[in-house]
């Protein structure tokens, strides 16, 4: 048995101590709710990863300073405008509405990180952020989880938000998140934006540690696109009133915490792939028999980003030669005569024996699932990778024409 | 003045000593031309560049092997397979192909090289591509570059072919090529399939450093999708009819030459990028002030391969914002307050500085030409890097969806 139990529609406000508010503050769009803030009741371990584009948005130069502390308390979100490549304008914004947050609030300005996503190079409408903000930390509240994950979004089409709840010292510990995402998707940060909360308390330097772990397993293993954002932000937000005793790596049930923050991670990664922009297919790509971890990962993610196998996977195409081909240029050590790529369990290519009829219409039947796995069995060593991702369809290409304009 | 001049409608029969032939031979479609043999009178020096996808086919194989003599008097290419992931077997048909090409010319069989296109992982027709290289290597003539260049076509949807002509030794030198490819086509030799001969007399060893010279400022320099194909091939024959002494490195219209051939290479290979599959708009990225060429070279590569900044590019949207996104990620050294962003001559984003609409108008408008450039000056040093590429259509997904069947 699973040492967490998934929560029905719960969300970042589901741990104790957690309120939100999402408003409408017309960043973008008129009538739609833009703007949100997460609070906590007292000063929360906090703990962040960031893009690793050395392009970086302001919000995420201001909080890459301020998660040092290890302590944060509310994180003010918009979307609609990314505030990036906005040099030093942009992170006075960042910091005046962040600054402006704290004083509705009533806490220090330091404890107040910000996050934004939306178009990059144009300049936040602060009075506009400034207003939803004050609005926001008027009207704080539990449990509409869909309402706020719904005020993060930009072209994502559902909300993504979930909780699971665990025991440790024989507390209810709860772990809450939400994210969005759909385009700019990809395994090196691939969050755009996460956060999650939890009453459990926990060290912050241990905090940063499990935060990185679980983001690697899981936001780092998805590909929509190939294109890593300027904004991708992903926090953690420890608040403590699950009254267990601090975790940290020494608690006997450090484990149990990290299982559930995995799980939560995952599940919220899935959403954001199954979510990707104009995705029909969702592909779950495992490479094993690699030299090492690090060949599996290169051949998995060189399948999950080729345009080519994933318009294939559009058109229900057992085209398995794009694969092969994807694996020879991944940079991984590959030898054809020890390959051996399946779809579901159908065999495509066996080590130089090529599918028959029969076989690429048993493939192309199981590409008619949403879901399908293709895995690559290099023949080499023990390594492995599991990477989820998406096709590309008519509709990406749509809504990737026209999405400044 | 260039030491250069193009022939209209010229191609690889253009060089005195060439001929060659096309014919129908049912390789996969009835009624198309399928199969072509290229011919020299005489045994030439020959040099070749190939994939460097670990997964290569079975003819660039063979070819690989024999190139290694600097000795060849033809080719036999087909298209509709691409006898990769073949095998032993896949091997053995390649030779077997080459072995009755030779036998129906009358020459060695160590003379006849191979190229093959199409659909990856299917065992080649033996009989219809024997039939057809015997069919063809009856009926050999010169200048009809069309039927030629058009029997070597997939995806393509125009034939590619061209020759010029220089003075060597106060001898007319002709060099005359043609190539098809329009999907899997990335930098690390985008050529798939480039034919080029030349009546010039020259050194084999010399041969092949600039032919791969010629190649990495041409072919190696566009991007169509990012996918590497297993079976990009270049090779050159240099007949010797032309009656100049043998060129080579000390000769002393060596340059002349290398100019000749460069202006071809550039020429076929911004065919290829115009004939990308679905491709509305072609694109020259240019990056300088990069710490480095290498530097420049990784910007210009995840500008022209990003799905984001392409399918902008097929909705005429000026988002910058996706270009310079690519550059943070590219891996390349940037610090986002040094750099300049222009479509065409129109500034979009200047050291922290954003386009404001007026110019954002401006750039929408040049956009709506076929092709445009796009620069990016990163502000470090003097690295500098082009890149010929092309739009992400609607086009491209529909022609990739459904491939195979």
């Amino acid at each position: 048995m699973t040492p967490y139990q998934e929560i029905t529609d719960g969300g970042v406000t589901s741990p104790l101590g957690f309120s939100a508010s999402a408003v409408a503050a017309a960043i973008k769009y008129e009538g739609r709710k833009d703007v949100a803030v997460l609070f906590a009741d007292a000063p929360c371990a906090v703990a962040g990863v960031f893009t690793t584009n050395k392009v970086a948005a302001a919000p995420v130069l201001l909080d890459r300073q301020r998660v040092v502390s290890g302590q944060a308390q509310a994180v003010l979100i918009n979307t609609g405008c990314a505030n990036a490549c906005t040099g030093q304008r942009g992170f006075d914004d960042a910091a005046a509405s962040a600054k402006e947050t704290a004083a509705a609030l009533g806490i220090a300005e330091e404890l107040v990180l910000v996050a934004s996503t939306g178009v990059i190079g144009t300049l936040l409408p602060l009075d506009c952020l400034i207003a939803g903000a004050k609005a926001a930390a008027a009207s704080l509240s539990r449990g509409d989880e869909e309402t706020l994950a719904r005020a993060i979004m930009t072209t994502d089409t559902v909300p993504k938000h979930a909780a699971v709840t665990c025991e440790i010292d024989g507390k209810k510990v709860t772990v809450g998140g939400m994210c969005k995402g759909a385009g700019m998707i990809e395994p090196m940060m691939a969050t755009m934006l996460c956060f999650i909360t939890t009453d459990a308390a926990a060290d912050p330097a241990w905090l940063k540690q499990v935060l990185k772990k679980s983001m690697d397993a899981s936001f780092n293993r998805i590909v929509v696109d190939g294109d890593e954002s300027t904004n991708d932000t992903a926090l953690i937000f420890a608040g403590g009133a699950a009254g267990n005793t601090i975790l940290n790596a020494d608690h006997p049930q450090a484990a149990t915490f990290e299982a559930a923050l995995l799980h939560l991670a995952t599940t919220l990664a899935k959403k954001i792939v199954m979510d990707g922009e104009g995705v029909t297919k969702f592909v779950t790509v495992r490479v094993k028999g690699a030299a090492s971890d690090r060949d599996a990962q290169r051949v998995a993610r060189a399948i999950g980003k080729s345009p080519l196998v994933k318009t294939a996977w559009f058109g229900t195409d057992p085209n398995w030669g794009r694969v092969i081909c994807a694996t020879g240029y991944s940079g991984a050590e590959v030898d054809e005569s020890k390959v051996r790529i399946f779809y579901g369990d159908v065999c495509a290519y066996d080590r130089g024996a090529v599918a028959d009829d029969a076989a690429l219409a048993k493939m192309k039947e199981l590409m008619r699932a949403r879901c399908f796995d293709v895995t690559v069995d290099l023949g080499l060593g023990s390594g492995e990778d599991t990477l989820y991702t998406c096709d590309f369809s008519l509709e990406y290409v749509k809504i990737n024409a026209d999405y400044t304009t």
